[in-house]
């Protein structure tokens, strides 16, 4: 095969909600380049898993072709898979991103104990060969500071990938999206154009990062009490504004909560986040200061129960408490699935009768991914032959898909892919792949395995009805039953009530029953106590709690 | 004490979220009335629950003094416990309600197999004498026909109750809430106001009901393939709006789902949903006619994975299916915990590639609750001496309470109630009476008992970490281990292979140790059993499942 027919390979991996969004990679020849390395937090339909990484056996398998991991921001979904995937790299691989992004993720490694990783810095327009690659950083704006799109080049043609962005205009730091090198490589050439689905269902343009801070400017001055403020601890720019509206009236800032104490103090080491030494005051110095000068900047702006505000709203905290003369701003929108923490949170907070500011309120907050007309823009300016939306759920997907095709790109050149999908690029021409191994694999009691249905069914059984654990002593030679015993944990008041008086019982005479017979086998001793248990609970008490059989002959 | 001294207790029962909601009884000496008799459902904080009531001990307590049983509306909230409630009373009380909602609440007592309830139809003035008290209804209007608000005289003074309401001045039916009533009550004097707190957060003025009329209109019009309304079973104005529609433009309309079928079945028998028989067709003959001439009305609009649309969605429907050139339409807004569900299934949809409208596309949803300019009506028209929030999580009470104070009542008569607190009036004067036994009981597996933190915290630990069983046998009279078993259901990976490999002989180990002792005891070797595995786990796997040691003496 001549060496211009070698496909460039575009495969994303993990994906449990977001196709291209926690790990993709780009395979040519012998060159491969890993874009993002991220993790998902696991809801209801995965009980008792510690976190959800993308499976990356692809990348393992192919680990003598991998050049380098490039991480486009340092949000957790685009890096908290990383220390897992250098534990289980044979060699060290180099890591570009920004400053930043690469201190938050230094953090994670002492974290995981990772020695010397291999970290290049990189920032708006710098160019690295990695093997058949060609890849140019540019600025992007995003609920980080430091975040980047990729321009990449390969002989079979070339890729854009927008990273997480929103067009800010007016960023908090002054840096810019890229509008120029973005142009640039459109009128280069863009052959396929990744990128960001999350509002894609979102008309108009997301506001700036500067809007938010008209109103928390407002709110704090206006405040008469203390003034907590709950917001991501990554996100630099709002704690800037936080800071700078803090110190503008007088007040001293008090960090609380473990990521944000991280998080302020990396961001303040690396010179992305500006506020004298003197500004910033230990929490349990805070009661020497009088509450009208104190603004307190904390984690749990999702509701999370053991951040920092819960327990600050709950009375929990170990230094900090909410009283009714101050105020609380919430400066995020719950993420789906947290609406009801958030509202948690918020009624405790009206008990308390503090005043309250969420998004329903004020400018409190903004998105960090770009709406629609943002999105067409970054069509209009990379005029991609081919487009792949990712990012988003398959609604967002879908949605970005039809902003495509509004915007020139032909059906037939837009492609949504699933879990398991890859494209190739032959000659600047795009097609579907084939199937490649992907999916997710669990953190679960800090290994990492295969996603395991039996595990994740019996879990939501066990939590859902309980459990019985039935042990039976039978006598090899009298062929009689010894002893029973029958404890139940997690059931229902009846069906607790119910082994109690009669569990024992209808174990010990259906097994003597089965043992009366030809020699009943410990399997079939094991069914009969499963099935008496079973009937008797669902006839009686109409449960069906989990039962466990345990037969022993001594 | 003179019979003019004797207080009118008012006092809200249940109300896991929402004081007031659920259960509210008013007692005046011998008398006492309870209005509404609803339920909630449990979410993750209520591990394998089936149900909650309100905790209506001091209802069966005082039974003697039930006069009757008011209901305001047919919606589960309002009217779930009443079967319950009904079983254990030992006399028949009469229940007061509209036609449509006693025919919402008969189904519910021929499931639960009660006989010969003693129901009585009430309409818009209609006045009752129940002992002490005079109660008058009067028309509101909310999201489900025929609901009223009431206004209660007694000796002590007087109480009105909206109910749940919006003022919709255009509702599908023409009946308007009674303006007239609520003014005339507040001219006379309304001692003491409860008034749905459900919106109080939200600014302005909830539309009318016909507003979603227009853009359903327009959407069922435009469609070219079948179009699938999820709505609220309940919510028949929207139900007659979406047949209106299709009739208008030449579909059929089916029905699918359980309390969809119901509840147009009960809706058209007593008049409250129009429709011909002729433009109904059963789901199985969808087939003999063309798509386009077809409008599917289904339950799911929450995401309920086991709905009618959800299984559509996912191709688990027994006779509908849903294709690309369909439409769907959610008419309704996700309740706080669903959203999840919900946009899991509008990802299901936008694979399948057919047109979604949600509340994001078109106003095919409104609430069913007023918002501030019509909870400011409210307390303009009643003009109360004391104001009682009720219906809503602590935030919307206490904005409401504020709404209250702008109102002009004074702070000190607005009165926020937490579970078990209770008001008392005497000679119209409110203040805050006596604690009462109050929160919730659960319906579990079948049963209804009291809330048990234990069997909650066991099923949520059961369901994150798993299970391990381990039995022992030892002989009493050599004092050794005769046999061992150690079973885990629900483990991480890790801590399975462990306890396959170590776990047997950790417990033989630990019970030989303790046994070589002084004769150990059964409940100090079941400890030994715990601790061996416990820390066998913790220190290889960092994992904590439940254990349940057994053992067993022969």
């Amino acid at each position: 095969m001549p060496k211009k027919d070698i496909a460039l390979k575009i495969i994303p991996l993990g994906g449990l909600a977001g196709i291209g969004k926690n790990m993709t990679a780009f395979e040519y020849g012998d060159d491969m380049v890993l874009v993002d390395a991220g993790l998902m937090f696991p809801d209801e339909a995965q009980p008792g898993i510690d976190l959800i990484l993308p499976d990356y056996t692809y990348v393992l398998e192919n680990e003598d072709k991998l050049r380098g991991i490039i991480i486009t921001h340092g949000h957790e979904d685009h890096t908290g898979a990383l220390p897992y995937l250098l534990a289980d790299l044979t060699r060290k691989v180099p890591i570009y991103s920004s400053k930043l992004t690469l201190g938050i993720i230094q953090g994670k490694f002492d974290e995981h104990n990772i020695k010397n990783p291999k970290t290049r810095e990189v920032s708006d327009g710098t160019t690295i060969t990695l093997g058949a690659f060609t890849i140019t950083f540019f600025s992007m704006t995003h609920s980080i500071p430091a975040a980047f799109g990729i321009f990449m080049s390969t002989p079979a043609g070339t890729v854009m990938h927008t990273g997480d962005f929103k067009f800010d205009q007016t960023p908090i730091d002054g840096r810019r999206p890229n509008f120029h090198a973005i142009n640039k490589f459109g009128a280069s050439g863009v052959d396929l154009l990744l990128s960001d689905s999350t509002n894609a269902t979102r008309p108009g343009f997301t506001p700036s990062e500067a809007a938010v801070g008209r109103d928390l400017r407002h709110v704090i001055k206006n405040a008469k009490g203390r003034v907590f403020v709950a917001a991501f601890s990554s996100h630099i720019h709002r704690l800037q504004q936080i800071c700078d509206a803090s110190v503008a009236v007088g007040r001293k800032v008090v960090v609380t909560g473990r990521s944000m104490l991280t998080n302020t103090r990396v961001a303040r080491e690396l010179g992305y986040l500006r506020i004298a030494e003197d500004d910033i005051i230990d929490a349990y110095d805070v009661d020497r200061i009088p509450d009208e000068k104190v603004v307190v900047l904390c984690t749990g702006s999702q509701g999370e129960p053991l951040s920092a505000l819960a327990r600050m709203a709950t009375g929990e905290h170990k230094s900090l408490s909410i009283h009714e003369s101050d105020t609380v701003i919430i400066s995020s929108t719950p993420i789906p699935g947290n609406e009801k923490s958030v509202q948690s949170i918020i009624n405790e907070l009206s008990k308390i009768g503090c005043e309250i500011y969420d998004k329903s309120k004020g400018t409190v907050h903004v998105s960090g991914h770009a709406s629609q007309e943002e999105l067409k823009l970054m069509l209009a300016m990379a005029r991609p032959r081919y487009f792949m939306p990712v990012h988003g759920e398959a609604q967002h997907l879908r949605a970005h898909a039809e902003l495509g095709v509004q915007m020139g790109v032909p059906a037939s050149h837009v492609f949504v892919l699933d879990n398991g999908d890859s494209l190739e690029m032959v000659k600047h021409k795009v097609r579907r792949g084939r199937a490649v191994e992907s999916g997710v694999v669990y953190v679960d009691g800090g290994t990492v395995t295969e996603a395991n249905p039996v595990v994740l069914r019996d879990r939501q059984k066990l939590g859902a009805d309980g459990v019985i654990t039935a042990s039976v002593v039978v006598s090899k030679r009298g062929g009689s039953v010894s002893a029973v015993e029958v404890l139940g944990r997690g059931l229902s008041s009846s069906a607790e009530g119910l082994l109690a008086s009669e569990g024992r019982e209808a174990v010990r005479s259906q097994v003597t029953k089965l043992m009366a017979g030809d020699g009943a086998s410990v399997d079939a001793l094991r069914r009969g106590v499963r099935n008496s248990l079973s009937n008797l609970l669902w006839n009686k008490t109409h449960t069906r709690p989990m039962i466990i059989p345990v037969v022993m002959e001594v």
